[in-house]
């Protein structure tokens, strides 16, 4: 026994959920990655001379411009004067004169209604109506500090307190994105594992999800399935019929669905095409469309905007219990409303210049610009790994992350066991420290006993992500080769 | 029984903590006055013109002006190019330059680290060091999107799980901001109400929390207290000594102590000044300075700023233990951060123009404009309450409510017993219904049984405020006589 340290909250007294969650995205090597920049700017001498971060989905970060049009609305919001200027084009005075007039004293700065200012839960439905063919309902609609924010608090809504066999089960991509696996235990929940076909493009199946019922049923009850995509960390876009099964299952088993869709803009594979579960549902008929409950979520953080510092994102609910949703927006208004500038923003990428406006030309170059740079180095980072002996990577269809899978010899996993780490992580930790490229290992997301992966973001400039493919070229052969 | 809905989240399924959580400020009168307003706007007739809000500290909502200072850095942070243009003064850019250049990228897109920016903690640490007179760590400050969120994560750490007498108390002032008793039924504490002394200014005396203490004891084990000094939502601001008697009283009992500050700008009565828990725990030597636990919250919401929709906060730990520290920041990461341009206007507060700098006297005016006009609004209200019959207010010493007492005829009260409705609640719908003036009942925030309060806020211009005192005057009077 520790001896007490006399402080009314410890290790011990402190609320368990909140000790046992992990958010691996940002664990010890991310840490570790900030330290070594600090050691190189006051003068260390390292083999690499500056700490590549292909760690976190965070485009501008990578050196991703932002998007013109975007910030020059942000920038009339802030400063109304800036409208009776000319130095912004009509279009974004009247984006910007629109979101005003939806804001309380005509003001960012007032505090807008719990699910948002109205005008833009409005555009949000537009957006989505126009993308699926099918009404939305600017009411369902929420706005959130981030996807994050959306993503938890639809999460807690499921927890119920319940132990044993009753204690509420979510079913979770297997390798995920932490945030899921990180709330569930805040909130006590129970996540039941389905893992993603890595021999079939990461895409998921009817069979593995029943096994993963199954094999939960008395553990807990499973009452959620959580859907990435296009998958993070998987880089995989799921096809409709495999949409199709997921649905028939969830609707078998009495499941709600969580529709992760942040990166619906981010589809790069030839064939390729982003379904939305909303659009899936409601071609499967009433039975599906009226019945079924689903959440679907969108960022401002990702897509060509890569705006994640702004915090902006939106949950769409079909279909749940009206006395149900007052609560969960009842519960929103204690937190009295998410950051009108995320919202902001996020209404201009969900109303974005049309053909006849004047930011029209400039805007679809930057947003091309962007989209065509990552669909190459998508398949840049594809083509890399799998030319690599001992590496394997599916292709990169989505999202912003390759998943390669690394065969690593017994001698290493013995080591790394020894010093009580997980084997990728060794991998991950060797390559930054002898290279500076910093990614997160396969076990922060999870991944199939034996096997073993890492994370990396495509989002450094296409120049910068060349040699960092250059790196593992070097550095895998030779790691690997030590422990032979 | 209600028919099971079929759907998997009902009322009777959810997570019944969020089910309970109620948030007054927010609550059906706020609601009804939103559809008034749309009803006049849509051409409908009603005894009055327009919807006068009192109910929610959001001054811009209520016309108050932004500072220009702070929102010129803003829309150089979203639009740099601004940076070259000769419309903003060199301390603006300066701001904004050093604020991007502590960005990822160089841009307020990228999702800062999840404390906060470093340099923007840094900022807040020297503001806390020249207001309190003693040294403040950054890494002991975490920036959140509004006070709400610190609150919150605080309180969450508190939450055991467990029940009965052992599940975790927190000790809160009646009346109280709803926030603490939304936040606690969501993570299943248990509130220990203490009265604040209506007779004594809304002071507050040990011997209360003493029997508050006690009463609670065998129902739950009280962990942690929370003091809002200046008070919302009855504007006291505490005396030193009374604030020494606090920190005593928690020191004895070991409670973890929530110092909400966040209207440490807004102190308008003479002889009244905010002192800090930090400052007055260090006043009272190492036995208390180096030991107990404390949490300080701050808001760009309020002050002479009102920048409510940043949403920027922050909350100053000291003497949480190191390991549960890391903990609490272990779980801020797994929602990436806070909305940068939130941490950012918080920048711009903790670190306002310096005398030799271009905009030091247009910020100072502003500045002083709006504190000034709420001390006079202050006195106004204080005033007015007074002279009406059946009204008793103390004086609004700081933030931004008046909190008078009103008498109720018992037939009144009998009413609104029959109807289910609360009296204040009953009251309060009358004056929205008949004067659409919109503020709080009472018994949104708790009150003495037997007591009945409203809680308006001072943030009406001042030609404005006044109309509403003079409808107070009218309403009061005849609203109480015809239950006599
Ligand atoms: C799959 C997925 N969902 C949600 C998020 C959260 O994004 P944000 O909170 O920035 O909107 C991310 C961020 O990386 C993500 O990858
Ligand atoms: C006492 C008190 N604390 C905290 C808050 C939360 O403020 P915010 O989340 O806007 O920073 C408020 C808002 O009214 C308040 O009155």
């Amino acid at each position: 026994m520790q001896q007490a340290s006399g402080k009314v909250l410890t290790l011990e007294s402190m609320n368990p959920c909140v000790k046992r969650l992990e958010y691996a995205v940002r664990g010890p090597i991310v840490a570790r990655a900030t330290q070594l920049e600090k050691e190189l700017k006051s003068g260390a001498t390292k083999p690499f001379s500056e700490v590549i971060r292909c760690n976190i989905g965070d485009c501008h970060a990578m050196g991703q411009k932002p998007i013109t049009f975007l910030r020059q609305v942000i920038a009339v919001l802030s400063d109304p004067s800036l409208m009776d200027s000319d130095r912004y084009p009509a279009d974004v005075k009247a984006r910007a004169k629109r979101i005003l007039e939806g804001c309380g004293g005509g003001s960012v700065g007032a505090y807008s209604a719990s699910c948002g200012v109205p005008v833009i839960r409005e555009d949000c439905a537009k957006y989505i109506e126009a993308r699926d063919g099918i009404p939305a309902n600017p009411e369902n609609i929420f706005l959130t500090s981030g996807a994050s924010e959306a993503v938890k608090a639809v999460l807690e809504l499921l927890a119920t307190g319940q132990e044993g066999a009753d204690q509420p089960g979510v079913m979770v991509p297997i390798p995920q994105y932490p945030l899921y696996s990180a709330s569930i235990s805040q909130y006590n929940l129970q996540t039941v594992p389905y893992y993603l076909e890595e021999s079939d493009n990461w895409s998921l199946s009817q069979a593995e999800l029943r096994r993963a019922y199954d094999e939960a049923v008395g553990k807990c009850k499973p009452r959620a399935l959580v859907v990435i995509n296009p998958g993070n960390p998987t880089g995989q876009v799921l096809r409709k019929e495999i949409i199709e099964d997921v649905i028939r299952f969830a609707k078998e088993k009495n499941l709600f669905i969580l529709a992760d869709e942040v990166y619906q803009h981010n589809v790069y594979a030839e064939g390729a095409k982003f379904y939305s579960f909303k659009q899936v549902l409601h071609g499967m008929g009433d039975a599906y469309f009226k019945e079924m409950e689903l959440a679907s979520f969108m960022s401002a953080s990702k897509g060509y905007m890569g705006e994640c510092g702004f915090r902006g994102g939106y949950c769409e609910l079909v279909n749940m219990d009206p006395e149900v949703q007052a609560m969960l927006y009842k519960q929103l208004s204690a937190r009295l409303c998410s950051v009108v500038m995320g919202q902001a923003i996020l209404d201009v990428i969900m109303n974005p210049p049309k053909p006849d406006e004047p930011s029209f030309a400039e805007h679809e170059r930057e947003k091309s610009q962007v989209l065509g740079d990552l669909k190459l180095k998508a398949q840049m980072a594809t083509e890399t790994f799998n030319s690599i002996p001992g590496m394997r990577c599916n292709p990169v269809q989505g999202a912003m992350y390759a998943f390669p899978s690394i065969e690593l010899p017994p001698k290493l996993i013995e080591e790394a066991k020894a010093k009580g780490m997980q084997p990728d992580a060794m991998y991950c930790t060797a390559l930054l420290e002898e290279k500076g490229v910093c990614v997160v290992p396969g076990s922060g997301f999870g991944q199939r006993p034996g096997t073993y992966h890492f994370r990396m973001t495509i989002l450094p400039p296409v120049e910068k992500l060349k040699n960092v493919m250059q790196i593992f070229k070097e550095f895998h052969e030779s790691y690997v080769n030590r422990y032979k």
